[in-house]
């Protein structure tokens, strides 16, 4: 049996002492370098394969301070601080000499509590209702996903034409279909394309800067979300000086919301 | 001519090597340990403080490990990489032996770009039009902070009075007034009392885990703020298994949107 194109994209090899070596994945490029959303998977998976790891991922942020070059990369990753149910990491990924991402994690073990959700899974139509794309992406990562936008989609031509909400909203999951774990999920939290060509429809380059996902999601809601399809919604607060943010929720299909996320991204006018 | 108390607070002692040297604040003391935001603000400013610096702040996370002892500690910040107009950093604070918090920030040159905000400043009152609260606090650090309350206050009473809200407005600066700065800036990010308090109008143990800060001000906006009041409006997404989120935005006076900020807290129930 052959692995899924993301297992083999993450798959790390451990040099001993905190230390892993990688490769970047032509499955997952993107325009220039790979797509992050692959580049912060591999850092949190150094972390997930850890011997010493203790509990599940609850806060991660992944830091890109260079495009990658295709081939190999080493990820550090170490525990800066273990208490009784939380755990502090501390992780960079290396070319050559070259730092090319930085991040932090911390894991935690969960406990059973009082739970409530402020942000509900907005009505939309059933995945299954809603057609997938017709034009295949430019960029290969892309493919690598089955997306089916509701609201907000691919501006369908760069005309510059203004809107004043930067809203997506998009049924997403892996292609071929994958059972959700941290390590994709982390990868999912970064499918939103620009927020600034929803808002402008101008093809501007851009390139994130810091990512944070926060999980809500425990082992057993991954599991019970499997390969289902998850509801991605993702918008700008704010555009300013060559940096917009972007925010972002991802629900699974019975409406548990996962993950919330938030990202700083640079543009280019 | 006295320091503000906040500059005291962050006041760093260079060790060189990117290490520097810190004590906590009685003024700014919490129920265990310090307020997080002086802590956040002590870390940002080993950063801002750095010889090697290059730019303003885009980015901050910030990771609390463990509560502070009051005395001394030693903040290591390091840039990792250093590009053409960003620079990605790397700080760890410790007291002893022990790693107390883990912090990336990225720094950039801002340019003059297209702007728009998407999420505008509320309706509400000016500053002077919202009374102070008559209540004062009792943990030290909110005396360091004029709030001033619109929605979403305090609870009046650990009844246990459950709303479906978690939305809190205030205006809010420092105490006494102090012109506004990056590090200020990172300290009110974290001024919203817990939001599970006020979900559940019941005094449960929390503790902010991580915190991350995107500034869309750039040092021209901060000068414009000067001691003027920010209005925070904050709200959490999920409360689940030990953790809850908030998400937050720092307007200044004017409606320009100055941080949005978003941290994963856990509670003990």
């Amino acid at each position: 049996m052959s692995l899924h194109p993301f297992d083999t994209a993450i798959a790390l090899t451990s040099e001993g002492d905190d230390l892993w070596q990688g490769h970047t994945s032509a499955a997952y490029a993107n325009m220039v370098g790979p797509f992050g959303g692959i580049t912060a998977a591999q850092a949190l998976n150094a972390v997930l394969g850890h011997p010493r790891r203790q509990g599940e991922p609850v806060a991660f942020t992944v830091n890109f301070a260079a495009a990658l070059a295709d081939g190999p990369f080493r990820v550090q990753a170490r525990p800066a601080r273990t208490n009784r149910s939380t755990q502090h990491w501390i992780a960079e990924m290396r070319q050559g000499e070259h730092t090319v991402a930085t991040a932090t994690a911390v894991t935690a073990l969960r406990r059973d509590t009082w739970s409530a959700t402020e942000v509900a899974l907005p009505e939309v139509p059933a995945p299954q209702e809603v057609p997938a794309p017709t034009r295949s992406g430019r960029v290969e990562w892309t493919k690598r996903y089955d997306m089916r936008f509701i609201h907000g989609g691919f501006p369908p031509a760069w005309d510059g034409a203004h809107g004043d909400s930067s809203r997506t909203q998009l049924w997403m999951r892996d292609n071929p279909p994958r059972p959700l774990d941290f390590a994709s999920l982390t990868a999912l939290a970064d499918v939103f394309f620009p927020r600034i060509w929803r808002r402008r429809a101008t093809l501007t380059p851009i390139g994130t800067v810091s990512m944070t996902i926060y999980f809500h999601a425990g082992q057993a809601q991954l599991r019970r979300t499997g390969t289902g399809y998850l509801l991605g919604q993702a918008q700008a607060q704010a555009f300013r000086d060559g940096y917009f943010d972007q925010t972002a929720q991802l629900w699974n299909e019975a409406g548990e919301l996962l993950v919330t996320t938030h990202q700083i991204v640079y543009f280019k006018e």
